[in-house]
């Protein structure tokens, strides 16, 4: 069980941990310069309670901490005023609670294809709304793990944690190593890995669940250049959704919503 | 052959449409108190040129505005240094052009209905990125309209054509008349009014193509609430993306994006 510690102390160094959080993502002083996981409002602090992510300490005012259920939470929850919590966090904060979780050593991409039957395989997208709307969309529709190639940003930013609504504390995620050929360790384990692109001799995308074995890898590229030539070349077969000619390309989140719907949900 | 009028100064009245444009959805002194139609950037200002919106002026960076095909605009372009742009507009606007366009008259509702073959029916989307988007994924996967049931913004409001990547001014609209009876001229014209929701009894998207006729119409309700209990009641069928348990519903945009590759893509 929590325990509640009430504070109105802005400088009180037991919120360090929530000190200054539109500059938290960088912080030199931990392992690989990279700042804490911040939850930010009651949904995504309850999947975060819910995750394996280790929570360090909770900030909030009382009605909101009062509201999670904190019966199987083994670190501190401070409690304040909105306008304490405002001075610690650096901006006002409608959202009204926060935790804080160290991150855990990532899984090992071995283990999560060997638990999955639909994978993401990410590249180049550095944008951190994308990538944690990827995540939202993801898990909505069935997806058991992204695997992020060159160019991907950090789905543990706050940002990302945010527009995920709490999903990139969900599904698992794990860099792979050596680019595109890091791809083989997908096709060794049965997967057939499908990249999107809208380049001409591309399959549509409906009916890919016929053509498809049981266990599918769909790999999505920044918005504007895609994917590279060679991660293309490197997959098993490219796939496009079609579209009205003339007309830009989807954004990227919504390109893997429509991929995912076709592939993952309700397998 | 739109003229070019080179112009440095910032309180040029020439340049009066383009004054201040974060207020500028309001304008009191207009029709219906609603703005100007506002394009920023090159790929919408073209949007715009090649619509059916009557462009009023253009306003840019010299550089900008020659790299638009302006021949067949009827329509003065006012070209001025990034500065004076910045002072008339009220903020930076790293896009280095603009358009502005009268509002049209809406078209017809049943002249919409006659033309197409997929509609998009929206009830309550008040939220102007959610509904630019709409627009985008509409136009990309080939929506022939879109009719706005109450609740919804205005497709024409700034943010929403900028989101929409100018897809608003492609896509015809209009605000459908009597709630939800107003449904009827659509079933008067053969169209299945497919109402998405997660409530049990929905049948799951996938394969929803092959359960309805050639005509189509996709309700959609906010984010959050989601369809009204009458308009669900007054739909053909109540259809569901089928998601994984517990996680919550995906962006309305993202939904409609799924629905419309379902439906309406590669028809």
């Amino acid at each position: 069980m929590a325990e509640l510690i009430f504070t109105e102390d802005p400088e009180d160094p037991r919120l360090d941990d929530f000190r200054d959080l539109s500059t938290a993502d960088r912080r030199p002083d931990r392992p690989g310069g990279r700042g804490l996981v911040i939850a930010e409002g009651t949904v995504v602090v309850e999947r975060m309670l819910a995750s394996r992510y280790p929570v360090r300490a909770l900030l909030g005012v009382e009605r909101r901490v009062r509201d999670l259920d904190l019966s199987g939470v083994d670190a501190p929850a401070y409690v304040t005023s909105a306008e304490t919590m405002a001075s610690v966090v650096g901006f006002h904060l409608n959202r009204g609670v926060l935790a804080v979780a160290d991150r855990p050593a990532p899984p090992v991409v071995s283990e999560i294809i060997a638990g999955a039957q639909v994978l993401a395989v990410l590249e180049g997208v550095g944008d951190h709304e994308n990538l944690g709307s990827i995540f939202r969309n993801a898990s909505a529709l069935g997806v058991d793990g992204v695997l992020l190639g060159p160019g991907c940003s950090d789905p543990l930013y706050r940002r990302s944690v945010r527009v995920s609504m709490g999903h990139v504390l969900r599904v698992p995620f794990a860099p792979l190593d050596g680019w595109p050929e890091g791809l083989n360790l997908l096709r060794e384990s049965g997967f057939t890995v499908a990249a999107l692109t809208p380049r001409p001799g591309s399959v549509p995308l409906r009916g890919l669940r016929e053509k498809v074995g049981e266990r599918v890898a769909l790999m999505l590229g920044a918005e504007g250049p895609g994917l590279t030539a060679e991660a293309i070349t490197a997959a098993d077969l490219a796939v496009r959704i079609e579209m009205v000619a003339g007309v830009d390309s989807l954004n990227v989140a919504t390109a893997a919503a429509v991929a995912f719907h076709e592939v993952a949900a309700t397998r």
